[in-house]
């Protein structure tokens, strides 16, 4: 079962949330509204990042590192599992003058203080 | 909640037939009785593949292609989300002479024909 529209929304008021303060404003501190608690993020050509500490420096240092100066999340597919939901999407990213790349990926979102969040994160490009 | 010892037994016989029947012996037909009917796979440097013969298909072509001899999976965490296993792992491969790979994923298991296999399965590189 596909998640509702009311689930949805809150998802994309979370990523948008992603886009906009982290990635454009570089509000990093917003990502505690994003991540649940316990989140765990698997980021490829790294180990896996647990909490939301480890994850706030993880996403400062590749957004410096990539010149990442822009994202767009585009959610392709919801399934809802118990109370969960799992999301399959896609993200273009922006790289300064390093062009642009098209990242896949899947997030477990969870709802933590009345907010869908991201449990789960693992993503991998596509080229 | 994690799986129940029953649901861990069976998803390790799973992972053992992709281990020792298709990457070990050769044998992707045994694909059919590892991922759902309706299953996504999520490869680095790849788009998504989904379907069974798609995903036999890509299966062959990067074992061949990346000279895989073996798969160690290492299942490290499972969480019930309805009736179905969202659960956090990692791969050893062995790739003949160009030596060892470590590599992490998520993969989401249901339950299907009465045995469980995977549906969606993401993973990337360590480094």
């Amino acid at each position: 079962m596909t998640a509702s529209n009311d689930v949805r929304k809150a998802m994309q008021a979370t990523n948008e949330r992603f886009c906009h303060d982290v990635i454009r404003d570089g509000r990093f501190d917003a990502l505690s509204s994003i991540y649940t608690k316990g989140a765990r993020i698997m980021p490829p050509g790294a180990p896996m990042v647990q909490g939301r500490g480890a994850i706030e420096g993880f996403w400062k240092s590749a957004v410096a590192g990539l010149g990442v100066t822009g994202v767009k999340l585009t959610i392709e597919d919801t399934e809802m599992a118990g109370d969960t939901v799992i999301e399959i999407g896609h993200a273009d990213l922006q790289m300064g003058k390093n062009g642009t790349a098209s990242v896949k990926y899947i997030v477990h979102w969870k709802q933590e203080d009345g907010h869908w969040r991201w449990d789960k994160d693992i993503w991998n490009m596509n080229a």
